[in-house]
């Protein structure tokens, strides 16, 4: 366990290619939204005619500023605190001398920690004594914050695209039933919400006001780019990471964390078990451009030595407090894991699988009694509210196989995290609902229909869900089926399952491995649910594809660096990168070319369709055979 | 190019890990269907017990003989010939003296090609004049074949596992609607068909008749193990193969064909384009387990050097025979690629991106002509019936990007294809047909329930669909969920797409990730249409991982190879193989282990949930502190 360098490795930090970080501002100072900006090469025409450009593409970007090559970067600096002074020109905080926590005082005091420690810890903020300062709070207040103006930015670019609108007669953000085309409707559209056209503040703080999105946003933990989770925005997607008594480090955490931001995490959770916690969690918290969730129990569970029993509210209370003014921006609470509900999971195959919901179960049975998160769960919303941390409300009772989807035992927990997301939200406190685990496809649905109605329609966020049990080392697979139907039935979050999943812990290749199987389950969610220029990307990277600019469709990819290694394994040559073939079939049999073939004789006789029907093509056809041949060759 | 090795390589042949291979007999002579059967540890038991033992589970085997030790394997002579004493046992077939194609012949007595060149060529099989040799003419004559006998205990195979039958309170064949948990019916239930307990001869006997299904079984193919494809049978998936002008060689070819079926590949297509196609496609059928398909096109278009426009219905028709005299199993027929649909292309994003539909496009636009395959489907349908080819009617007009999905041009030709199956099925020919490509999630169902309608119920066969366009390099994620969602709605075989789809020709590794993406897609469908028994698998691996039975959990699962490499990436010692935790939480966090040690305690003070509740249990708790100490350490 060491220190980290003061950067990451380049790998993780270099900029994508042909791309650039461009900011939107705002009305208001410090609003200033980060996007990348695809360039794209201009479509050549045949027979020597003027080049067509095309425009470039904006994409959403979560890498925050370690891909601007206009920011310095020090790790153990920290990243610029972004939100700062929003935080401050509110009326209703303070800044505390010391850190509240015991145990934070301790791990701060003690010199052998000297080295590990981060560098300029700053004081913690809190809400001034009776006062709340969450966004749900704001937002009900009819106050629209600087997050919010931002989170509407942010969430509008794609629309902002002129190929969204112009391309494939206006498909480009073709919206489900509006084109004329049958599709199936699904919950997230039946609960009586939608997707609006564009983005307005407005909107952000209507939907975080009735508690349908959150904008995880702790106080202490300015350095994060403001974001939104709710079903009428884009699906978002979350990587695990974290060390464990057995493996990993301060620096590969820090490491992980910026690779999984680059690939597209939305956020983070720190689930570090092993050594050192406490400091590897504030060198994250201080160098991450997005949320950061955790488990507090896992902590706690460290300051009882592995010994569940032993585990007391004010231990647990001691460590909420510690990481809130840590910074962390959401707390994976497994209140609703009631007594009552234990023995229910005796006959599963795979008993209780979550390790939080595993701990507060063996608490309870030692002890027979209630959840002392259930029965304090009045006063973990007081915490939660003087720093602004959400609730993701954790499923210790989800099921750990296909055998045990949709029982007894995960629904009557269900039931329970509605009760409590009413008692949080009578505190104006964020919340989420997390779910399942392992479902096969066709008991998916009803996970999240009986979730919107059992928890008042705050924000799902579940892990995959797995859609069978049978291939360990492909998790990231079988439950990025999963993943993606749920987000398209109206699942907010998406929580990454690795390759690694149940077999060992995710290195870096696994974090990005993750990260891409769930980039491709919420973009495939938002296709479906018609999200409004979702597809603009899409149309340019087959727009890229069909016109042969080799390069435009690597860069236009979630991944460009694979595309191009894999291009390249065949045709590494450049030429190969403006030819109009490729190495699957070689240069005489590729469709594309044939159909664009086809075009560019349609185009070069002014046929449309109707008159290439109306006029008697036999003649056309000869023309055709000669013009062809030259085109072809 | 040069003649393979005698064997494939050992990576490709070497039998699974604590797997046999099984044959179950069945009535006629031959009927001799191979099985793996998998064996398991016991279930250690606490404090001393008696370890209970777990039966063997017993799974679908795709491999052939290339994984029985007792079969020795010689490329050069190709695969015992299964099936011919049946073929010969029917009086409608004769041998002829010699193949029929002029091509064929020509490529025979060429010396340049002895050294390539397969050496027993065995005569051809063809239907006695007048006479129809397909499995659909003896089902609809009422007659059970060897093959439909074979299929019917391939089917039941899972459900014959004690396991599915007797784990999890009997939930080990959970059906859906039947076990009174919610879930969602689609188009293959919906469609008047369902999936019975059991196969039975008859029943297989019964789909093929009625075009449901079909079992692609040339009889000059006859080393093919019989299997079957249609929605009320297990799901099937097809592994695409295939040189080009540009890269591979015969020895590759025949490597990634053992390679796919070792992994799962129930069919394979050879879609070869470069040099040597006929010989390269006789040593893929001599040494081929399961059924070949091709797309004869291709091959016509080489004998035209790439030319489409000089193709002609002669040139085109002897390649048909040249294939089926050597034992393709299934002809991928563009027929439906009609003229008068071409232009409703030309507004597409990708226009035509289906190779095969490309060069019949070109050919009817520079001849003004109807497409030959359509005006001469009739003929095709008597070379079919003659050796027993199955159309797979392909969708040469499929979408390429998600903006062209389900657009008219699609839907044209998806109803051309229906008139045409009616066509082949008055020859008894069997068919199905070929499905997209691009679909966004919320498109897909639309397209099953339109083929199921306009097709008559004939199986589809879908490539993927990919449910985005933004992620070349991992096409076989995106579109291993619209696999898995059409699988469940009623796709009867998934075409598999690899990581190089768009960007190059796979290799071995892409081969494998393509199969076992298809092989999760397909198994997630058969868990969510309820099919009996194929929850078998994922239970007995779910109970081994809960038991810490690393290596039955590494055994069971689709890729043990990989399975264990991840584990032992962190934990290699074999010790960590028995140990009661991982490397993901470490000795004190695991919440299996916790939920072991409150099920242990459950099961030793005899509590099951009812008396849990009902006994006092502070009394027990105080029992549990000390017990589950003990158990904990």
């Amino acid at each position: 366990m060491s220190q980290p360098h003061s950067a990451p490795s380049p790998s993780a930090t270099q900029p994508f290619p042909a791309s650039r970080k461009v900011y939107v501002e705002g009305s208001r100072p410090g609003v200033r939204v980060p996007m990348r900006e695809i360039s794209l090469t201009p479509t050549r025409v045949a027979h020597g005619g003027v080049p067509s450009p095309n425009d470039p593409v904006t994409v959403y970007d979560t890498s925050g500023p370690y891909t601007d090559p206009g920011v310095a970067i020090d790790i153990r600096a920290g990243l610029a605190s972004l939100r700062r002074e929003w935080i401050l020109a509110r009326p209703d905080v303070e800044t505390l001398a010391d850190v509240t926590s015991d145990y934070g005082r301790r791990r701060a005091a003690d010199p052998k920690l000297a080295a590990l420690r981060f560098r300029d810890l700053r004081k913690p903020l809190r809400a001034k004594p009776g006062l709340t300062v969450t966004q749900m709070h704001y937002a009900r207040k009819g106050i629209i914050t600087p997050e919010m103006e931002y989170i509407a930015i942010r969430e509008n670019q794609s629309r902002d695209l002129s190929f969204a609108r112009t391309a494939s007669d206006g498909q480009g953000g073709r919206r489900p039933g509006v084109d004329g085309r049958l599709w199936d409707q699904h919950p997230g559209q039946a609960w009586g919400a939608s997707i609006p056209d564009r983005i307005t503040p407005e909107f952000v703080r209507d939907e975080v006001a009735r508690g349908r999105a959150i904008i995880p946003a702790n106080i202490n933990h300015p350095e994060s780019e403001p974001m939104i989770i709710g079903r009428n925005f884009l699906v978002k997607i979350n990587a695990n990471i974290g060390n464990s008594a057995v493996a990993s480090s301060i620096e590969e955490e820090v490491e992980k964390m910026v690779w999984a931001t680059r690939w597209g995490a939305d956020t983070v959770m720190d689930l570090s078990t092993g050594k050192n916690i406490h400091e590897t969690r504030e060198w994250i918290l201080r160098n991450s451009p997005v949320p950061i969730g955790t488990v507090p129990i896992y902590q706690a569970l460290e300051k009882v030595e592995g010994k569940a029993e032993e585990l007391t509210w004010d231990i647990y209370r001691d460590t909420l407090i510690e990481q809130a003014e840590q910074g962390v921006d959401y707390f994976t609470i497994h209140a609703g894991v009631r007594l009552r509900y234990i023995p229910l999971t005796t006959r599963r195959i795979t008993g209780i699988v979550s390790r939080g919901g595993a701990i507060h179960a063996k608490w309870c049975l030692a002890h027979h009694e209630e959840n002392f998160a259930y029965t304090h769960f009045e006063e973990i919303c007081e915490i939660m509210k003087a720093y602004d941390v959400s609730f993701s409300l954790g499923d210790g009772l989800r099921p750990g196989s296909i055998a045990d989807a949709n029982d007894e035992a995960q629904f009557a927990e269900l039931e329970t995290l509605g009760e409590l997301t009413t008692v949080a939200w009578k505190h104006d406190v964020q919340v989420m609902i997390e779910g399942p685990g392992h479902v096969p496809m066709h008991l998916i649905h009803v996970n999240m229909e009986k979730q919107l109605k059992d928890c008042h329609e705050a924000p799902f966020y579940t892990l995959g869900p797995l859609t069978t049990d049978i291939a360990p080392g492909y998790d990231h697979i079988t439950s990025g089926i999963g993943a993606a139907m749920i987000g398209w039935y109206g699942c907010a979050m998406l929580c990454y399952v690795t390759p690694k999943e149940h077999l060992g812990l995710p290195n870096k290749e696994d974090v990005k491995a993750g990260v891409m199987a769930y980039k491709i389950a919420a973009h495939a969610a938002d296709l479906a649910k018609g999200h409004p220029g979702a597809q603009a990307r899409d149309n340019a990277l087959s727009k890229a594809r069909f016109e042969f600019r080799w390069e435009d469709q690597f860069n236009l990819s979630l991944d460009p660096d694979t595309a191009r290694a894999f291009h390249d394994a065949t045709l590494p040559d450049h030429a190969a990168k403006v030819a109009h073939f490729c190495s699957m079939c070689g240069p005489h049999f590729c469709s594309m070319k044939i159909t664009q073939d086809v075009r560019d004789y349609a185009a070069q006789k002014q046929l449309d369709e109707q008159q290439a029907l109306e006029v008697g093509m036999k003649e056309k056809a000869e023309e055709f055979k000669k013009a062809g041949a030259e085109i072809y060759r």
